[in-house]
């Protein structure tokens, strides 16, 4: 059996997922919790990562690298943001070892751009792993998601970056607003959805006003649940790519997430006549955590 | 002490509110509750409002008539939409009698569009107040909300409306969404406000990706609650001005709504140099039930 080498865990909001990662650096073993920063105190992180690494039977000399908003103020330990623009590879430089954990253990920075001011944790290790696997990728990389983010990458470097509230708006409207009683049943329509990103990309100021329609178009047309869930999926998804036009114009997109997401994403680019690729998202997280380890451990790329 | 008329009654999803109506039109009394159509089955309206008029101490011989979600297909009693265009005292010709009510209780109809599909049930009755003060009336009358809606009213008449989410989704973003970290403490800014309307209405598309920036504002540059609060509020509203462009552009606008929401509309105007007046919701909901009751029961108006 190969050694374990070190443990990479994606430590985010609502969950995390961490890999055991043997010396050829094979994935010996996995977990997944839902104990995400939202759920946790300071002093619980150290207990819930022990509690995950002992059911594995991984011992405490194994370090842990770590990304996501565990190293938000609000998590386990502060990982200063880079800035971008800034590097990818350093990343595993701005590790941030935690004083008083069990095992050795650093967290990854996040990115921060002051203007216009954003900010991101976890993604940027996904882009880690997009330039480990490929040096010279230059161009956008779209990672969508409950805060979906549009990045700019050349020369190793993330050099400016977008969020839009995408996947939290969808959520709320199609589970909490008035519109959900419109979505009862479940169900989707790729020509409801591809019809609706033409509508919003052709006029993007009408957005706010169709919202709504969603809903009269049941209650006067009876229009069904399918038409209704493609058709906010659809006008939401289409006034996000008006608004980051600069991001995807005249090149190809690469798109790093949840598959169906990527799908989704990639039907409305095509809308456009916009090409794209999707890349898997746990593949290319891994990669980053692996790579930043190396550098902040000072060790040779697997 | 003037004689009971009839009792007038607005009942919307989240509540309703009850007038009782003298010979001389005055207001009696008035009562209100947290009974909307959101929380009754369609058993429960009868009792409700036998309830509400039995502490007023009001007879089962004085009529009532009700404007609302009460005559929604899940309300109390179905009351088909007028379809817009329409002239507004059409209302009180289109009241539906409510079989099997303990007293006389008419119902007034809602207003629908279909195309763009759209749809009503409440506001139309303020719109028929307006034009019971002033029949001559031709404009634009903005009646701000949780749906707020965009009505352009003619020849006594409503001729076309839109409808746009904003009440909604400004109540999503503050409170629920990841933005609400931003926006712990209250507070507001009349210049935040401004500005984010001049930003939002200067470039609508860029709405989107401007949302998030208001978390990482917070995040990276110290931003206080009240520039958050009164930002989104002026990116949302500004969206929607854009939205609904065409009826606002070179027209004054009248407002028909609750006070501190018709003062941030008016102001959102004024950074477009749009002027604009507000009318007392109050006073114009109850002359539209007065005008429908006694187009209904074929009376003189008061």
């Amino acid at each position: 059996m190969t050694d374990t080498y070190f443990v990479a865990v994606d430590w985010g909001t609502s969950g995390f997922r961490l890999w055991v990662i043997g010396r050829d650096g094979t994935v010996l073993d996995s977990t997944t919790a839902p104990l995400g920063m939202s759920r946790l105190k300071r002093n619980d992180f150290d207990r819930v990562l022990e509690e995950s690494l002992d059911k594995l039977g991984i011992a405490q000399d194994v370090p842990a690298i770590i990304c996501g908003m565990a190293g938000a103020a609000q998590g386990w330990c502060e990982a200063p943001y880079l800035c971008a623009p800034t590097r990818l590879d350093a990343l595993g430089e701005g590790a941030v070892s935690v004083r008083g954990a069990t095992r050795n253990v650093h967290i990854l920075p996040g990115v921060k751009q002051m203007a216009p001011a954003n900010v991101m944790r976890g993604e940027e290790t996904q882009i880690a792993g997009l330039l480990h696997a490929e040096p010279s990728f230059a161009g956008t990389v779209c990672l969508p998601g409950t805060h979906t983010k549009w990045v700019q990458v050349k020369d190793g470097a993330i050099q400016h970056f977008e969020t839009c509230m995408t996947g939290e708006q969808f959520a709320f409207f199609s589970q909490t607003s008035v519109l959900s009683h419109s979505m009862i049943l479940d169900g989707w329509s790729d020509n409801a959805f591809r019809s609706a990103v033409r509508l919003a990309t052709q006029d993007p100021v009408a957005v706010p006003r169709r919202l709504f329609s969603i809903r009269a178009d049941m209650l006067v047309r009876d229009q069904d649940s399918a038409t209704a869930r493609a058709t906010l999926s659809g006008l939401l998804i289409g006034q996000e790519l008006m608004s980051v036009v600069h991001y995807w114009r005249d090149q190809s997109v690469t798109l790093i997430g949840a598959p169906p997401l990527c799908e989704i994403y990639l039907m409305a680019l095509d809308v456009l006549g916009v090409g794209g690729r999707s890349l898997d998202v746990e593949t290319t997280t891994l990669a980053g955590l692996a790579a930043a380890f190396h550098i902040q451990t000072g060790t040779v790329h697997a």
